[in-house]
C-alpha cells in the first residue's frame, strides 16, 4: 500500500502550485472515503478536507471526481484481469488453473482491498459502473469456463451446477473484503492456502484422511 | 412472501381514514426501498408514494421509519435465531447440528431475502443498527462454537481455523442474497443441498469418490 507520508513530495505545502500529494496518494484517500461514506456523498471539498488541502490541489491531479472513481476501479479490475494473463491461469490441467486464478484472486482482495471492497459495492448507477461491473463479470466467467473445463475432465464435483459453484467460491472468496485485517494474525499466503483447501476439500474431515 | 394485492384489506383508498395496506405489505415495500436507495435516502414521503397512498396512512401504522426498520430487522433475525432453538440445532453430533444449522439458514436467507439482504447491508450509524449487527455477531458466535465442537470431535477438519471457518462459511451462504433468485430454475431445496455439498465436501472429485 501507498502511505500519504512516503509519498509526499517533499516541500509541497498545499499552498503552493504544486500538488502536496502525488497522485497514489491521492486515490488512496478518495478510495477510503468512497467507502466509509459512499461515493455520492463524497464530495471532492470533502476530498479536499481529508487530504489537509484546497480543492485546487485536487484539480491538479483530476478532473473530476469520476476519473478518481475510474483510475480506482481500472487498478481493481486491472489487476484481477491480469490473472488471467499469467502462464498459471493459461496452461495445465484446468482444476490447477483454477486453484492458480483463484489463489491469486485472493491475493489481489488482500493486497488491495480497498480498491476491491469499492468494486465489488458498486450498484450500476453510472455508464462507469455499468462498464466496471461487465468487467468484473467477463472475469467471473472466464472463473466459470475454468469450473466447466474441470467438470468435463472430471476434476471438479459435476453433482452442482457450474455457475452455483461459481457464484458459492466467488461468495467465499470475496466476502474477504468485509472481515479480512491486513497485517493481523492471518497471513495472505495462510488465508490463501485456507480458501483453497476450503473451497476445494470442504471443512468435513474424512475416513481415511 | 406477502404481496400487497393480497393484503390490502378490502375498501381501503387511502383516503379514509383506514388505511390501504396492512402491516405486513407496508413492510415488505418498505424493505425494498431501503435496498433499492438506502435507509437514509428513503423518506417517508417516498414510500407513501410508492405505496400510492398519503403519509397519514403510513403513519397509521407506524410512528417514524425507524420503526420500520426495527421490525424488519426483528424479522430477519427472529428467523435467524429460531434456527437455534430447534431440536436439529440442539441435539447431536456438532457437525450433524452444524449441517442442520447451515441449511436452515439457506432457508432462511431464500424466504426472507429482502430481509436478509437489509440485515446484511447494515453498517451501524446507529443505536438499532448496532443492536441488530450484535445479535447477528451472536449468531455467528454460535455457528463458530459448532465449528469449534466439530473440531474437537475429530469431524471437522483442525488445519483450518475454527474462525475463519466460520467466515468462510458465512461468505458462501450470504452471497446468496446477492445472486439467488426465488421463483427461478435452482430450487430451495436444491441451493441448501449445493450449500452443505460444497461447503462440507469441496468442490474437487476425491479418487474412490
Amino acid at each position: 500500500m501507498t502511505s500519504s507520508a512516503e509519498t509526499a513530495p517533499p516541500g509541497g505545502n498545499g499552498r503552493s502550485g504544486r500538488a502536496p500529494y502525488d497522485l497514489p496518494a491521492v486515490l488512496d484517500i478518495a478510495v477510503a472515503a468512497f467507502n466509509d461514506y459512499g461515493y455520492d456523498a463524497t464530495s471532492m471539498g470533502l476530498l479536499a478536507e481529508r487530504l489537509g488541502t484546497s480543492k485546487s490541489a485536487v484539480y491538479y491531479h483530476v478532473s473530476s471526481k469520476e476519473d478518481l472513481l475510474r483510475m480506482a476501479l481500472e487498478r481493481a479490475l486491472g489487476e484481477l484481469e491480469a490473472i488471467l494473463e499469467q502462464p498459471g491461469a493459461q496452461a495445465g490441467a484446468a482444476d490447477e488453473r483454477l486453484t492458480f486464478v483463484l489463489r491469486s484472486a485472493v491475493r489481489v482482495l488482500t493486497d488491495e482491498l480497498p480498491y476491491v471492497t469499492l468494486l465489488l459495492r458498486l450498484r450500476g448507477n453510472t455508464d462507469l459502473e455499468r462498464d466496471a461491473l461487465a468487467r468484473r463479470r467477463a472475469f467471473d466467467n472466464a472463473v466459470s469456463a475454468l469450473v466447466e473445463q474441470a467438470r468435463s475432465d472430471g476434476t471438479v464435483r459435476a453433482d452442482v451446477d457450474a455457475r452455483t459453484t461459481t457464484r458459492l467460491l466467488f461468495g467465499m472468496i470475496n466476502s474477504i473484503v468485509e472481515w479480512y485485517k491486513p497485517g493481523g494474525a492471518l497471513s495472505q499466503d495462510q488465508l490463501a492456502d485456507d480458501v483453497i483447501t476450503v473451497a476445494f476439500d470442504g471443512i468435513r474431515v474424512h475416513p481415511g484422511d
